[in-house]
């Protein structure tokens, strides 16, 4: 199978190009506006997302994408966020769509409803108190697929338009979309504050959910992507049963230090 | 109470300029990149909601805004939703808030949720068929508030990100915002294809809807736009409940000429 991985020279694309590429079963090329450092890549195509002309040509017989380009901190100031966040992905799913790809695997955020976490008991558990529910995981109500988006910044409604337009771009144009609300990736590879005791995923976790949205049978699908953890409140059990995401890891395994 | 009408020149902003004139309750004032050819604003501003610097200064001391200005069409291209729709959008929220506004009322489309008519029986509505609902509107589920979204163009996606927006500023900022799925407004003022015996809006439901938007206690709100016709399929009762919407027309009441 032939992927793009666009922002390939970023956190989450560098250890997908490892992870991905170890299984065998990809041949991937990426995209980037920062050259990269290794020969992890097939090809690789320096181009900013933006600038359609110059990405485009990249996904010229692609099977599929997986796009993370954008700027991730969730403080990004508007005027980047309309740039690199929004144009840029309609920028990718335009080309994935020129070219005939068959699926898109968007990297959308937890941020798209990072307002919950302003409501009970989201909030305690992000600071590490559980009295709100007893100690008790079973207690906490999972933040699933259906509830309405809930975008705590630009950077949040930057994903709600990501999404939405993989929603138009399947049941106009039949391409296949996976949107992952990914929870809290750092490079340390292990919780480092208290909300990661429910927020973390983990390397490992992610690579294999990005291998079940790019393998598994489906239409177009929101998940969350969140190690199994002991006090998470995103749901995983759509994606297990949709694409047969198994989380192997678990925050509470990795005590702060 | 002081408001200003964004894209006041066009046809909604016009019918608006009118209608909430003759209530004799607010001081109106205008802005839209093009002149204004009567005397039916306080006060108007010739400038482009693109431009921030230049449209800002028309935002103070205004209590609301009913935001308008965008390229109205569905299948407007995506440079001109981007520029227009999207990042215009973002500019009347912030200016907004940066003047300390109380409220904002986003023109959204029934296009945000356009996709539901690829489905039934809102299909075979649409073109005047209603064997599938027994000729009972009873019988057709209505669309509401909750579904989830399901643009149908680049256009419908940028009313999604307008929503969105919306509902961060409300959640951060306290701005108070009623987002309106607004049906088929036409200047002829009565239904003029068969789709609009379910879709259509009357100037005078529109009028009376953006009003009650402006006066009735909220918080965010998602409303369709909609008169209250025999075959309608968008929710109207949340409307009714929340904030006394109570529209008069009824399209069967106009039959094709």
């Amino acid at each position: 199978m032939k992927i793009l991985i666009t922002g390939a020279t970023g956190l989450i694309g560098t250890l997908l190009r490892v992870r991905l590429g170890d299984t065998g079963r990809y041949t991937i090329s990426g995209i980037d506006a920062r050259p990269i450092e290794d020969d992890s890549v097939a090809d690789f195509t320096l181009a900013d997302c933006f600038d359609y002309d110059a990405m485009a040509p990249a996904f010229e017989g692609q099977d599929a994408v997986v796009h993370l380009a954008a700027n991730a901190p969730v403080e990004t100031p508007w005027p980047d966020v309309l740039r690199n966040n929004i144009a840029s992905t309609h920028n990718v799913y335009e080309a994935a769509r020129q070219h005939g790809l068959k699926r898109l695997v968007f990297a959308s955020s937890n941020h798209a409803v990072g307002n919950f976490e302003l409501d009970e008991p989201y909030k305690s558990i992000g600071r590490g108190d559980y009295s709100l529910i007893d100690d008790d995981p079973a207690n906490i109500p999972q933040v699933d697929h259906h509830v309405p988006i809930r975008p705590d910044s630009d950077y949040g409604v930057s994903k709600v338009f990501g999404e939405a337009t993989g929603r138009y771009y399947h049941e106009h144009f039949g391409l296949e979309v996976a949107c992952l609300r990914i929870g809290s990736v750092v490079p340390q590879n292990r919780p480092t504050n208290i909300r990661a005791y429910a927020t973390w995923l983990s390397h490992g976790d992610l690579a294999h959910l990005v291998d079940r949205c790019l393998t598994a049978d489906l239409g177009f699908e929101i998940f969350y992507g969140v190690s199994n953890n002991r006090w998470r409140f995103w749901d995983i059990e759509h994606g297990r049963r949709t694409i047969g995401y198994n989380p192997q890891d678990r925050a509470e395994d990795h005590p702060m230090e």
